[in-house]
């Protein structure tokens, strides 16, 4: 029998809990039958959500607790005293090894804080980087730090540029990944002094494809399958690549009702476009896993909904078959 | 008679000069009676252009320079030794006072260096930043600072609070702009060193309407008029508003070829489409000024065409109208 995949899934965390949260776990065990769900959160509510549905009782269970770490709690102390929450429960499962995964879309500032003090980092590891997927015009590219610790020195973008060639080869299966720094200008001599530190050591690392500098305008365009920043500036990047795409899907649709002739037209296009656009929103990629932790934590958005709760849950299996953590073990050793 | 702003207008920078910048200074010349333009740069490259169209020609004449600074070369280096030079010869006319502005599309370096060194600051002004206008779903936002000196300290921030604001308020027009810091969260504690270190002495400030924090993610939708940051930062911003809006427009346009009913549906939504993508690009609002230079000194984007040049050199009208610079000078003393 194939070794299955126990995943710990923070049931309270973000706007959509439990509802979108169990929805999401449902679907992801249906999907799956590598996949073990184990539910942390109120029993009770739970249940309520869970009777919609129908799946393998097996592979899904509750484990109850009682307290909840909501999204504007200070995370340290958050952490610290609610030690039955849903999150810190969860963080604990990966820690012992009754978990190989977990999944929360609630407090980031807890996600990141519960990860390195309780599931804690692999030897090795300066600081785990939060490392989404962002969608390009050719496919996918890996951001590492999108806001896990800001106020970075090189090594740590070094690591970054390690870490992330480890991933984008083996869970999202690009070969030799290219490898660039976020700068703002192709030349040489641009850049602040982060950049200007840390490119000559990205330059000597043998066992990554660097390509140099990227930017920001050719992300979206996939000119690199790894690009590597300081945590402030990954920040605004995800976030602003969200922000432009949802405002610009919303003045087009805005723009697509201002005449009857453009009325008509919307209609036909929309079945298309509407798979287009889907494609170019970043909650399709899954969350975003905080890489260099023992087990793996992944963080998805505040208001995911099922399906991004699904697709979290499934990127913890390639993750888990692929041995990603022995390797990075091995590269950073 | 209504005293003319005088601009001198590089003519051969940029990867579209001579032509595009000719033609947009011609249709500058042609909107608005109050310009005099000085076109700098090769003549007989400039006749030949000059020649397709009419205009008034009192109110544009070319002043002669054999020399170009290309995109790729070393600013200090070039604006040091290329003293014929397109751009350096705009910038000295702006020095003596016998150009109100200068707007150029060439090398960003060379501009910011030679407003610096050159044309020069005004008294009070640490580092003059970049501030292009970004298009929002409400309307516009004023970005500072977007690329002119990377690594900024706090009482630079400040001062860009202070100078966009007063920009916002008499060039664009917006009453009592709010000012917004660019951060990675809204809560009082999250920031790197650089924004926490900002925050008090913004909050400080009793001539500007202070908001406090803007997420990358809201600035498409217009959160804050005056958005302040690191250069770096600033610089990532803008660039990936501009990828990821060109990146979404292809794909949108590619969606819509995808099938019969789709390409048929595209055909009417086109001319409504069109008019609401073209809001949202960055080219239809001008160049981005460096603000705080004696006179005025703006870069437009190295590819712009004739209509962003041409907008480039309208802004400069009502800069000098408002006596802009006179307004920051007294703010900052």
């Amino acid at each position: 029998m194939e070794e299955k995949v126990i995943i710990a899934v923070d049931a309270m965390g973000g706007d959509n809990a439990p509802f979108e949260i169990v929805k999401g776990a449902v679907e992801a065990v249906n999907e799956s039958t590598e996949i073990v769900i184990k539910l942390c959160g109120k029993e009770k509510e739970i249940e309520e959500v869970l009777k919609q549905y129908t799946y393998d009782s097996e592979r899904l269970e509750i484990v109850n607790c009682e307290e909840v770490i909501a999204t504007d709690e200070h995370p340290v102390q958050a952490v610290r005293t609610k030690k039955n929450s849903s999150l810190v429960v969860s963080m604990n499962m990966v820690r012992k090894g009754e978990a190989d995964a977990l999944v929360s879309a609630g407090n980031s500032g807890a996600v990141l804080v519960g990860g390195q003090i309780i599931v804690g980092r692999l030897k090795g590891v300066e600081r785990p980087p939060f490392a989404p997927l962002l969608p390009t015009t050719k496919g996918v590219s890996l951001l590492l730090d999108s806001g896990a610790n800001v106020d970075a020195r090189p090594s740590h973008l070094v690591q970054f540029a390690k870490i992330g060639s480890i991933y984008m080869e083996n869970v999202v299966g690009v070969k030799n990944p290219r490898v660039a720094i976020v700068n703002i200008g192709a030349e040489e001599e641009k850049g602040n002094q982060l950049v200007k530190e840390t490119m000559p050591l990205l330059k000597e690392c043998t066992d990554i494809n660097f390509i140099g500098s990227i930017e920001a305008r050719d992300i979206p365009f996939g000119y690199a399958d790894v690009i590597v920043c300081e945590a402030f500036v990954g920040n605004v990047i995800l976030k602003l690549f969200e922000g432009v795409g949802s405002a610009l899907i919303s003045e087009v649709k805005k723009g697509m009702m201002t005449s009857l002739r453009s009325k008509i037209g919307a209609l036909l296009v929309k079945p298309a476009l509407k798979q287009t656009l889907k494609k170019f929103q970043t909650e399709e990629h899954g969350g975003a896993p905080l890489l260099g932790c023992k087990g793996l934590v992944v963080k998805t958005h505040g208001n995911s909904k099922a399906t991004e709760v699904k697709n979290s849950i499934l990127q913890c299996v390639q993750f888990k078959k692929q041995k990603i953590n022995e390797k990075i073990q091995e590269h950073l050793a």
